[in-house]
């Protein structure tokens, strides 16, 4: 049931403000919702609260004898990820909330509203790479529950209830939102040295009922995620918040290149079929392919190995990953095709067999119009300037797009390095992150 | 002592042969010498003998089940190995010899001369390389012995001592010939698993007393070695004989490229550091600065390592290896500052840091200009056609050039394959390098 805002009215708003929001309420909107939207820019997450709470959570999983400055190994089903997990919902319950571990080992902690609309969810993961940072994932979980605990500080109540969620396990593929999202994994396969069902049992879990973790499509009204770049775009424009347009889609394939082993010192060069000229010759295409024509998209070769790589050989074989993003399937589609077509010339030319195959395809994942223009809204409320920009890594956010809409809200990343100790979102672009976020979940409550 | 040949003469000279015969006899050639130098031309070694040892030879290390097309596995110091190199020296006793092994493992077997002349040694090694095939060392050893049992069969006596040697490990660093040539190798370094000691002990040597198996500079008339070519100039220009011009340089060098790793999906491409992207360039640019100039120079790159080595991940280190061969030490420093000097560029343009270390460098060992002469002869005398050419890989004789003159005879490998079951040299082929040696040894005996 709606209840009327309790909260005192602190804001100004400027007429296009008034506008906008007017212009984003539903058709249904009442005129309460017209007092909440006016009310909404006043309020602000406790900034000093919200870096204590991440700052407390580095210890799970910090390098023995290190700081902060020393990043974090706290990856999914290790005892680190479990302290971590239990921080987590000490913070739910400081901030009124009574936190719920579901099957799939996601912590869920709901707000009431109006029990007849749906939920908004928001959220992220605490789960890092091996010597990872402090804030990819953090900041989206701790942000969430900060919002939660401003909230009560505020006693706000919005219309829709609201759901933080941590995922499970998003550095090992996404494990706990695609759960959500109704996929199913392999319990045996190995995350970190565990089997998934014995990780899962270990977080609280339940791998034998799985069904019970998934969400329905079109059960919630949207779902908003807040995470750092891990990229250096926002870094190097100097803008404090990316909206995030999509997470591309990733192709990979894998490239095996077939020459002839043969004796370093006496095969005269014009004889070799060497299979690491012609992947030297592969690499350097891929980079012209994917950078000669206008956009952001990026192809990596990160994987390779030579066979039988020794000094004195020619190498014989050569079999190299190579993976292209973009947010337009049609653009790695025809940068996959312009690739290929030189990987025939350069097979020709080294005397060589090259073979790509196309292993798997991630659709892009795109966020909703609507709820960009809110976030952008947010933004603007708070006097913070917004990027528009693509996501070139996977987030549990991909999930969600599957079952409803979804939103990304990025924060710079210093140098744009990520999944490394050295990560860092400064402090000031952590709590303008939470904000945005804040005010896109009231904005959206009432759109 | 000088004992007058017991053979009845059979060849019949042609003019120039007797000329040339002349001519590169000694000023102190006696008429016993010329009526030798006549003779020669006649004697032929038993090629069904030769096939029989070398299909002998191969039972030892064949891969179970297999056939001689499968090639062998008899690396030093394997059971494999002792079996065959007691194959060896029965075939030495059937040939009239004693064989003896000396403290580092070598068999040698003498067949008397005159006492006061030095003896002229030649041999091979009958160790292989994993997976290896039966001609690489066998023939050059196998020729040898079957030269003995020749000699014997015709009652031929030469006025210098004829000593063969089957060196032993060659394949692993030309071990056995190391240390005849006065090198101290580290007892504790393994080969094929077994450490030096345990295996030179395997095979009848005494770690202890390597000093005792060292060869004195100028104590031998010369070094002769019959080989297969391991690369395809015979066989592609249908030449039976290679004489060959020296043994190669061979520089080695070490190569690092630092970038920095980095997101696959989130580093936009200008802002990469790509230590991959940087060393497919440096391997495109070995190959041009090695290719460019006219000559038999090889440059390659055989192993390289990347690191994290990561589908996702940005290069961010990589490792390789470069070696550089020709007979020509000058040309050899003139193509490492060419590859330097576009290393400097690539770093440049790729942001990455490159590093050349040179690790180390054999000196060319070249052959003797009058055995390449007579080896020349000996071919011309058989009717063989002779092309003269550098050995690229590293054989024995190497160590024995640092000794006393040397010279190597070269057959064609089929194709220009070895170090591979599929190595195969014709049978005819095998029999006129044993012929060439043959005569090579009767001319050097009288020259």
């Amino acid at each position: 049931m709606w209840r009327f805002p309790s909260y005192i009215i602190r804001g100004v708003l400027t007429r296009r403000e008034l506008l906008s929001g007017l212009i984003a309420a539903s058709a249904a909107a009442s005129l309460a919702d017209l007092s909440f939207a006016q009310d909404a820019p006043a309020v602000r997450i406790n900034a000093a609260r919200l870096r204590q709470s991440l700052e407390g959570l580095s210890v799970y999983g910090r390098p023995a004898g290190g700081s902060f400055a020393d990043g974090v190994s706290r990856v999914a089903y290790s005892d680190a990820d479990v302290a971590g997990r239990k921080y987590a919902m000490d913070l739910m319950r400081a901030a009124g909330l009574d936190p719920r571990i579901d099957t799939a080992g996601n912590i869920t902690a709901v707000r009431q509203g109006s029990p007849s609309l749906k939920p908004i969810l928001f959220g992220s993961h605490i789960d890092s790479v091996p010597s990872g940072g402090n804030f990819d994932g953090d900041l989206g979980s701790l942000a969430a529950i900060e919002i939660m605990h401003t909230l009560k500080d505020h006693n706000l109540t919005t219309r829709h209830p609201l759901q933080v969620v941590i995922w499970e396990n998003e550095e090992g593929g996404l494990v706990g939102s695609r759960i959500a999202a109704g996929e199913s994994p392999d319990p045996a396969r190995q995350y970190n040295g565990i089997r998934l069902a014995d990780g899962l049992r270990k977080i609280g879990g339940d791998p034998g009922k799985l069904d019970q973790a998934r969400i329905a499509p079109g059960s919630f009204r949207c779902y908003l995620e807040l995470h750092i770049e891990q990229g250096g775009n926002l870094d190097k424009a100097g803008i404090p918040i990316g909206v995030v347009e999509g997470i591309v889609s990733i192709d990979e394939y894998a490239v095996e290149i077939r020459g002839f082993a043969n004796h370093a010192g006496t095969t005269p060069m014009p004889e070799r079929h060497n299979a690491l000229l012609a992947a030297a010759k592969l690499i350097e295409a891929v980079q012209q392919v994917v950078t000669r024509e206008p956009g952001r998209q990026v192809g990596t070769v990160g994987h390779l190995e030579v066979y039988p790589n020794a000094t004195n050989v020619v190498p014989g074989l050569v079999k190299h990953s190579l993976e292209l993003r973009d947010l337009s399937p049609e653009k790695l589609a025809r940068l996959a095709e312009q690739i290929r077509r030189q990987a025939q010339q350069i097979a020709r030319e080294t005397k060589t067999e090259i073979t790509i195959r196309h292993l798997e395809n991630d659709p892009p994942a795109m966020a909703n119009p609507q709820i960009q223009a809110q976030i952008e809204a947010a933004a603007a409320g708070l006097g913070l300037k917004t990027m528009r920009l693509p996501s070139g890594a996977g987030h549990d956010a991909q999930m969600m797009a599957k079952l409803g809409p979804m939103g990304m809200i990025f924060v710079p990343s210093v140098g744009g390095i990520s999944h490394s100790p050295k990560e860092f979102t400064r402090w000031p672009d952590c709590a303008n992150g939470a904000n945005v976020l804040l005010h896109t979940i009231l904005r959206m409550d009432k759109a």
